[in-house]
């Protein structure tokens, strides 16, 4: 379904719209016939309000298929998650907040362990501690300088993971993975599908000689593997879809990554979520949509800990209150994707939602869980729609055709 | 969604669809907690008729976007209202009951003010009464001839609004408004985007400065603005998509220029619902789908009239018996999009739809209203999609595949 029909819809209101989104919010009971993580907590403040609001379920990608943080967290924006394939290379820049140009080009890189032929022996370099790889990446900084006008930027994320990104001038992003995937294998020589991703592949080719050059001495992390090479090509911001003026309160890095990505202001917030709560009131006045994130409802499901993500849920229903103080026009309560601590893992289950406004045409809902919401007066659909059935309710979208 | 494969798929059968649809009929409570229109309203055929039936809700055009009356009704008589944006010029000619061919490009005129110097005062001439347009429109006729075999229609809208239709061979749809869209500027000069367009826009301009020199004394409309021109390519008509030998019973000119649009039969018909009724009666036998209009509940909801909206859906439950008494195959009662009172306009919600056949697969809702019919067997779709299930019902459609 093409969405774009929205962007010539939208019109500037003075209303505000409050999308408050519990990573993994949603699960499936431990056994056969128990109850989800969220009907086991309490959540009157929650519960409340879907009695006022209109619920139901949204899928974000499409039914079956369990999405990463990059498409589940764009369908909420009102981006088609397939149309915008974030590469994993612009993903894990996202994902340390690296501030992409559109002169970049971005890969995931492993240190990985060779051999005196160069074959791989280890592709992970023995889970190396992250300081370890800051400390390898502080010595690749200021040993490489590339030719041919391209700079580098290469940076740590955790354990044997970094990130390199490539910025110069017509810098093409097709490029293959040089990680052959299986150990016992050589590093695939980096090749460009066409005359940009040539140039990019060239400064590749260099980087990692270089690389081997220095490290050739560690025991472990003596080469890198790159993959997920992927150009930044930023989409149209919300405000020029949407002339929305959007702040993230967000406090992990991926998250506040994805709103810059769609041209989001992101606030300076570190903490707990009262602390969020507050930048939250602080900047009410100045911005007209709110994207409030909580990461650690996903965090809990991956650790398979139910009892955890119960009182997570159970905390947020209680700061629910002073959020739905500041009166927004329109609050929306949901999911990006499911993650079942049964699982421990991100899932295809569709996510509930609930979406108040004086307009919503409230349902018969009147628990906020994952079965209750079936019989919500949304019904089941693409998380893709929730934008515009938002923006419809704070009066931001006119007429279609005459 | 294509739903093209249906074409393929159509038989004719001796079967007969009652597609009877209540212009904006669904709405929202006043206050938060109440009831919507129809849920006030007491229709008890209506109800037994949803006891008997499948029911579901149904988006016009996609979750969250407010139709038209033209993107409407395409979806419901099954016309992508995506793939098919109708021109203003079109829908403007639609609504004046105007005859397009295939060799016309239509407009939306307004008669305007402009002073000495030709800069705008007022884009709607002072809203001059209906009666001073039509004086205007037959001196513009009598007064004006095109050059280059272009002839031209010019009808009263209403107020200051007319239509003109530009007739000739060759003639494109790619101009520009002439409609600054602001007092305080000039008329915009027309020009078209391609070679046949630059023919259309020439006859425009003729056109226009004719208007100039006729309306000089006038001291409201001296001059006039056009918006929307529209080539009219007609959709493949419903005979030749569904097979169906369809007839309109609808009263307003705008509804029966969209089944004028389809390749519908349009029945000469004036009068109140009792009237329609026996136009449908009088029909039966020599068609096979009947789309039946009721306007009024639309313009209640856009008058903001929750009581007298309350009152015409049970009117229209009143006639309801003699309706079934036809014993129609299939008959489906919904709207074209929902008019809820309190927003005295057209809005984004779903809208109730019921189905009966003799196959329908009835389900649990014994109410028609928004509310109950969310647990409808029908689900929540796009309306695009009834006329597929009102065909398959009608025993009208062969297996897709084998």
């Amino acid at each position: 379904m093409n969405t774009n029909i929205l962007d010539e819809l939208t019109v500037v209101a003075d209303t505000k719209i409050v999308y408050f989104i519990m990573d993994g919010l949603s699960g499936l009971p431990m056994k056969e016939g128990g109850k989800t993580e969220l009907q086991a907590a309490r959540i009157p403040n929650l519960d409340n309000l879907a009695a006022r609001s209109i619920c139901g379920l949204i899928d974000p990608v499409m039914p079956g298929v369990t999405p990463g943080s990059g498409p589940a967290h764009l369908a909420l924006f009102g981006y088609d998650p397939i149309e915008h394939n974030i590469g994993r290379g612009v993903l894990s820049a996202l994902g340390v907040d690296f501030k992409l140009t559109s002169r970049d080009v971005a890969a995931r890189l492993n240190f990985a362990t060779a051999d005196k032929n160069g074959t791989i022996t280890d592709r992970r370099a023995g889970r190396i501690s992250t300081e370890e790889n800051e400390r390898l990446c502080e010595v690749l900084r200021k040993g490489i300088r590339l030719s041919g006008g391209v700079e580098f930027f290469l940076q740590t994320e955790s354990e044997h993971r970094a990130l390199l990104v490539l910025r110069g001038d017509g810098l093409g992003g097709e490029v293959n993975d040089t990680d052959p995937q299986k150990e016992g294998l050589k590093p695939i020589a980096a090749e460009g599908r066409d005359a940009p991703s040539k140039k990019t592949a060239a400064a590749v080719s260099e980087f990692v000689s270089r690389v081997r050059e220095i490290l050739k001495d560690e025991k472990k992390a003596n080469v890198i593997l790159a993959r997920g090479f992927a150009k930044h090509v930023p989409p149209k911001s919300m405000h020029e879809r949407f002339k929305l003026n959007p702040l993230a309160v967000a406090v992990y890095p991926m998250y506040r990554g994805l709103a810059r990505l769609v041209g989001m202001d992101v606030a300076e917030v570190a903490g707990d979520l009262k602390e969020q709560v507050k930048i939250l009131k602080d900047n009410f006045a100045r911005h007209d949509f709110f994207y409030f994130h909580v990461k650690k409802t996903d965090s809990y499901g991956e650790d398979g800990n139910f009892e955890a993500k119960v009182h997570i849920i159970e905390e947020v229903d209680a700061i629910m209150p002073e959020v739905l103080s500041l009166k927004p026009d329109v609050i929306v309560v949901t999911g990006d994707h499911s993650t079942p601590s049964k699982l421990k893992s991100h899932s295809w289950h569709p996510v509930p939602v609930l979406l108040w406004s004086e307009y919503c045409r409230q349902d018969e809902v009147t628990r906020f869980d994952e079965i209750s919401c079936i019989r919500g007066g949304l019904g089941r659909m693409p998380s893709l729609h929730l934008m515009g059935v938002t923006l419809a309710n704070a009066r931001r979208l006119v007429k279609y055709g005459a």
